[in-house]
């Protein structure tokens, strides 16, 4: 159903919300979705057992747990980190909003390093705070380091997404280092994939050192969890705090705090799938590369999506949403991403589906 | 645990976000909870159990429908208005934030009728919108309509909470619609308690021929889902489509979604406990009504709460929490509720029990 604004009510709205269009992702119905990074694999049958065991138990009449104590401890725990280093949220998009909420604001600059997650740039606007660019570069998808890090020294917050969505790379924890030292404000790294890319990529072990970096995670991806909405930041106390000050009280509810703490319990039972979809990720990969001479272009990726680039990106895009029934994200007309798809791993048969259509779309497009 | 913000970390926040302290209510474990107005004879066993059995076929790897279509659709055959006219949110909260954040910010004024639910001038200064009281009278505790109309011909937003949370009076329809036509912005009318009202009480028939009504509804109450945070509003389509463009895409989980859609399915197995709520409000009204020789004043109340004054009553308040084991609200500090107790109506055991403790609390206060 097509949302609008009336040109009377948008005169009533603040300018940074007017400026905006109601979002509605209009999923497609296809058989196979690869176009939001979810984890097609699905959650472990015996987690998803005790988690509706665990939702069972829960009180839905009361008021949910405000900061989500049994999430926070159990994040703690794993972490090996305090309690109060914790902020559990909606998703990780409430955090993102929240982060920019407390930190943003007239007068207040975030630095962003596009192309990268849409919704850093979204909020921040909503906000009301200004947003510099430091442009990836053209060819490699990489950021400017060194550019980033002399913009850091004017910012109230960075933004790095590592491994970035949708170019699938990640910032060596030492840049992250240098980024937070020149950043007199709060730098967030945005982790969301993390569990899928390398050991030691993680910014997390600067957190000791480094009190202005917040690192963001969630359940949605490596831990199938995208319908429950279960994100958390890993930051100094007083961050917390601020985030604990602008936050709605109750934002995460009881069922998904029982759910999440099944899930934070039987974390271990992730991890094959989590191989899984890394293998699968690099055998994908090899497949499209392998299209080069069809003028397919694959970077590498630290994440559970691979970007890219075909040629006549948007018709190829069409074609395996309407002739395949295979749906995954089309970037081409994001600037500095033109020709670019963004392709979720999905299991070994929807991998095998989309590379073979994707190898049939882009010779026929290329005869045709 | 305490949550604290530091003077470096403050400095760096957004002046309306550096001037909030970290909210934790800080739930006392008591056997009597009637502190948050919550349905304390939680769902009706056959419905939770049909919960129960929608929370096992959710796909909980995959993103929640954004604007929670199946909650939308239902809400919307049981109000009589089209699903283009319901936005649906995490709890009332996020809704009331969201307006705000549409029809906030600078050079905006709110109206605000305290005392009433103290997130409204909250949110709104969080947003950087100017707050705009018109007290209530100190005695009665009702609403000035005229002071409030007036008010309203330069308001960007008002809020009218029917019944008032804490004090349990309705605004007749016909001093909304008063409020509606002198007001060019939109106004709120936040009916969380409305189910508890009497027929005709509900702003709702208004929404045909004043699209700047807003009318808000929650789960958390009548419907015993205050765990589960799920809250609507009805609007003008255009204000849906202003709410659509600031929020967070998928902050309604599909967990809750499910849940609401059984709870709306067998909305009617609620109306017993409704109805017992309302009888058992003018049972203990008439309870501590008879304490007026102790100096007990009860307000009226059309809710699932009563406001009640107490001589010194922060150290009866904190005599029923410690020495009772019962919870109920202390508004004794906040202005215009000097002296007053919020206290929710239970169950006909938890009524018994709170009643004959404030008798012999208010009677030892007298003598002590």
């Amino acid at each position: 159903m097509a949302i609008s604004i009336s040109a009377p009510v948008r005169a009533l709205m603040r300018p940074s919300a007017a400026a905006l269009e109601p979002y509605d992702p209009g999923f497609s119905p296809v058989e196979v979705n690869l176009s939001a990074n979810e984890n097609t694999y699905g959650m472990p049958p015996e987690v998803r057992e005790r988690v509706q065991a665990a939702l069972a138990e829960v009180c839905v009449n009361r008021y949910p747990a405000p900061l989500a104590d049994g999430v926070r401890e159990r994040v703690a725990r794993w972490h090996g980190v305090r309690p109060e280093s914790v902020c559990v949220g909606n998703g990780g998009d409430e955090l993102i909003f929240n982060l920019f909420l407390a930190f943003g604001g007239r007068g207040h600059v975030l630095v962003n390093c596009p192309p990268t997650f849409s919704v850093y740039r979204l909020y921040a606007e909503l906000v009301e705070t200004e947003v510099v660019d430091v442009p990836r570069d053209a060819e490699t998808l990489l950021p400017d380091v060194d550019a980033l890090v002399e913009a850091a020294r004017t910012a109230s917050i960075v933004v790095i997404c590592s491994p970035n969505n949708p170019t699938g790379d990640v910032m060596a924890p030492g840049d992250v280092a240098r980024v937070c030292e020149a950043c007199p404000g709060i730098v967030l790294a945005d982790e969301a994939y993390g569990e899928f890319a390398p050991a030691g990529a993680s910014a997390e072990p600067l957190l000791a050192t480094h009190p202005n970096l917040v690192v963001l995670h969630t359940l949605s991806k490596a831990f199938a969890f995208a319908g429950g909405r279960l994100g958390y930041v890993l930051a100094d106390p007083s961050v917390v705090g601020a985030l604990a000050a602008v936050r709605q009280p109750y934002t995460v509810d009881s069922l998904v705090q029982a759910a999440a703490c099944t899930i934070l319990d039987d974390r271990d039972a992730f991890a094959p799938t989590i191989a899984k979809i890394v293998s699968e990720r690099e055998r994908l990969s090899a497949a499209l590369s392998a299209l080069s001479g069809q003028g397919v272009r694959v970077w590498p990726s630290s994440s559970n999506f691979l970007c890219v680039r075909v040629p006549r990106a948007h018709e190829v895009w069409l074609a395996l949403r309407d002739e395949c029934s295979i749906l995954v994200r089309d970037f081409s007309s994001t600037p500095g991403l033109e020709g670019c798809l963004r392709v979720t791993v999905g299991t070994p048969e929807e991998n095998d589906r989309v590379a073979s259509q994707l190898a049939r779309l882009t010779k026929e497009v290329r005869n045709g």
